[in-house]
């Protein structure tokens, strides 16, 4: 047992399984390179046998990241787990994450198997995937609800064929921090090679506690691996929030006297990558990385605080990235300047063409905003049409008006396949006008689930970014646009879902 | 020692107490109703002694609400107290609920006293209350950080003065659930007289734990009353959720036993007000309320859920309130029928004056929109204009226009103080322009510090729903607005901003 507690970031595996949270390569690319910066040890890129589109990302990922243990999900089998072991063929340092169901519920109702059938399935696996790489994690799904003896059993049999790694999931978010802590404890007592591997917990927030039952999991039951992901993302009620377990950790190293690797300082960074890429926002009361988190981040100092700062405050906005919301560039910035502040910003461009286009749009910009954030360049990158995506939809031009007691009307110009096409509409507000406009030429037929805005840096001067979520035959699509008038970004996005409608891949239901 | 668990509601008083937070008498009504039908023990109503807009808040929701106590915070010195006892008057049941710190740190830079001083002036605050009223709670501001002697010292005394319920907060997130569970038990056995009161708490959620920190003061402490808020409002990273705590208690009977009276059917609709009123999002991934929170609420059915429900689901989305998104009025709907619907929401309107102003917007909306949801309702009675509120400036009209390579154009109408006026403006965007086409009139000087919008029922078709937070001379106040044109919204929202900050009362800062 080391007193070192391995950070493994599943932000772009499960948390990316929420519905609506589905990113592109180059998406997932720019948040693993982020992943990298904030030192987590462990970054589960997907599943790469789900499909071809996953395959590659985490073939992607797994040859740019040098310093993180890059790895993939896959069932216990072989074809999944030769899926796995060839897209991480590149990897500096692998992982094979392999995963069955053990509790009652999960083996009859959803895998039919009967317990011996698992474990000899779970056996067979670990050595399958044990003769393709060294690093195999093992998942028991519902853990937390399997029966302990039996468990103990399939943990011991999976140590035995040479799993580094075993984890126990509170798949459901079902759990107790002293209940699930205990049973950690019990588990590992139970296996007698248990000192054989690095025990790892995950555990969701459906009753509001996956920290402190992941903390519970370390504390009282032992574990040294931590899953979790950015922002709490994940299905549901998501996962186990990264950036309050790194916080917990830190804060009281008195009581858990553990180290960990994170760089602190790019937290606030990652937080605002993935929650701008998926759409999925940031509640203000979110801890660490809410808006209001920290006080005097909000411009309010209460009179406590003025007259000893830890009278209300056990963390320092500064240490987990909140900075002043800095100029970066304006109108004067040069190429060069530009470059270097999108890779400080961790986004790497793949060709020359795109940094120009960036830069073109960045000009653009500058001619009408005087003071460029960070968080205008990150939206302006995030713009599909900067990167390397498939463009089958193109903006080019748009007029909308509206006026009290008249229809709104919008007139767009954009591009189908290279093709110049006009669009016409009414609508109820000049967003929906635009929107229709577009849609009278598509013919997409999708459903918007989601319509959101955020003005980047709080007042509506700045770049609105806006979020559309699409859903059509099943598939849900976010797509996002970035422009000083709401209108435009709202066409921008909205012919982003449509070009990722287009590419996108279906997948095959994962482990939670 | 009781098997239920008193919930105490502080959405209206710590929640309240978040920057950009601050809400209006009308709204902090509409919210006490909606949490009388969700039946909590105790309502928080406010701060008496604050200023005089919370007293009236405190006042008002006394007079209104028959089911649940009503309980107003005071400073521990007679002045306040007399004040939240004069608020109180007309409650069924009230409370006064006085505080102290008692942490070194506090009592010596906060506070400036000796732990004597502080124990005496406890004594008399409790004794002087105690005379007014019979349920008095007390609370040691960041108890979980004093010295345990001295607190156990502090809770003596005021329950000796006749202090009903003792809190002990975990003011500044710092708690872990085992610590902080063994802290109330320890804390407990030190005073002699402990059995005389109930025991409760109060934690804050820096590290994301509140909720499993509260858990643990009452399974392990052996506290009975839990304080917490909607959607987990409050400074900072907020307070322990409402929602989590509930369903957890509910979920695991099993290891708790505990009873709690809360209807949990009003508990999505509870947090939906909340947001809309603040403006502060909830997260698609927030446990319980979240967009997300239920798997089959956003449409997306796994395979393993289709094949039994419980192998991913440990709580019912219907149980907590998530209903289909239930089309209940349209544009044939009568005065009696939508009266009726506002009594269902729970919305009050104080005079028939109102209700017809309601109407009528109800009215031009369903000219607008064919399918009338509940959010669409709520929308618009939250709009300022309809309610009871002192409306300096009021929106008449707006004419606005955008093209591709043109400056976007806004010209309002509106009035100041009942006279009308009309501003011009360019702007970054259309919505710029027509916040600058107000100010240009106004010149408020008041520097934006959010802006968002969410389409309430998901899509652009639906009203748009815009939050604007202004900052002025140290004061933050939020706008609403709502209209199916996101552009006409946003100048609703600013006009409503700018009246709050207009009528706004100055308050002192109060524990957390």
């Amino acid at each position: 047992m080391t007193d070192k507690l391995i950070i493994f970031d599943t932000t772009l595996r499960d948390g990316e399984q929420s519905p609506g949270a589905s990113m592109t390569r180059d998406e997932k690319l720019r948040i693993a390179r982020q992943l990298e910066r904030l030192k987590v040890d462990v970054i589960e890129a997907g599943f790469a046998a789900s499909s071809n589109g996953d395959f590659e990302c985490v073939q992607a990922i797994a040859r740019a990241i040098k310093d993180s243990t890059v790895c993939s999900l896959s069932r216990a089998n072989d074809r999944d787990i030769a899926r796995a072991a060839e897209a991480l063929k590149d990897a500096q340092r692998g992982r094979i994450h392999t995963f069955i169901a053990t509790s009652p519920l999960h083996m009859e109702k959803k895998l039919r198997m009967t317990p011996e059938e698992v474990l000899e399935q779970s056996r067979l696996a670990v050595r399958f995937a044990r003769n393709l790489m060294e690093d195999i994690e093992f998942s028991a799904e519902d853990g937390y609800r399997s029966d302990i003896d039996f468990l103990a059993r399939v943990c011991e049999v999976v140590i035995n064929e040479g799993a580094t790694t075993i984890n126990i999931p509170d798949t459901v978010g079902y759990a107790i921090p002293e209940l699930y802590g205990q049973f950690i404890k019990t588990l590992r007592e139970k296996v007698p090679n248990s000192d054989k591997a690095i025990w790892s917990v995950h555990c969701h927030n459906d009753l509001g506690m996956a920290v402190a039952n992941s903390l519970a999991g370390v504390k009282i039951g032992g574990a040294r691996q931590v899953e979790c992901t950015i922002n709490g993302l994940g299905e549901r009620a998501g996962n186990c929030s990264l950036e309050e377990i790194v916080m917990a950790v830190k804060t009281r190293r008195d009581y858990f006297g553990l180290d960990v690797g994170i760089d602190t300082s790019q937290i606030v960074p990652a937080s605002k990558m993935v929650s701008t890429t998926t759409g999925f926002v940031v509640q203000p009361n979110k801890a660490v990385v809410g808006a209001n988190a920290f006080a005097h981040a909000s411009g309010i100092h209460q009179d406590g605080v003025l007259k000893a700062r830890d009278t209300y405050e056990i963390m320092r906005a500064e240490d987990v990235g909140w900075s002043a919301n800095k100029i970066v560039l304006g109108k004067l910035s040069g190429r060069t300047a530009f470059k270097q502040r999108l890779q400080e910003l961790g986004v790497v461009l793949e060709s020359e063409g795109e940094i120009m286009a960036a830069f073109a749009k960045f000009k653009d910009l500058a001619d009408r905003k005087s003071e460029i954030f960070d968080e205008d360049i990150l939206a302006l990158v995030s713009d599909e049409s900067v990167t390397a995506e498939k463009e089958h939809y193109g903006f080019i031009s748009l007029a909308q008006r509206s006026e009290t007691g008249e229809m709104p009307h919008a007139e767009i110009v954009f591009t189908i396949g290279g093709r110049e096409v006009r669009g016409l509409s009414d609508g109820n507000g000049p967003v929906d006008a635009s929107l229709k406009a577009i849609e009278s030429q598509v013919k997409s037929g999708a459903e918007m689930v989601l319509y959101s805005v955020n003005a980047i840096s709080g007042n509506t001067e700045s770049q609105g970014e806006v979020t559309v979520r699409l859903q059509n035959s099943g598939r849900i699509v976010n797509g996002v646009g970035a422009d000083p008038d709401i209108v435009v970004a709202s066409a921008k996005a909205y012919l982003s879902a449509l070009n990722k409608l287009q590419s996108k891949a279906e997948r095959v239901a994962a482990q939670g």
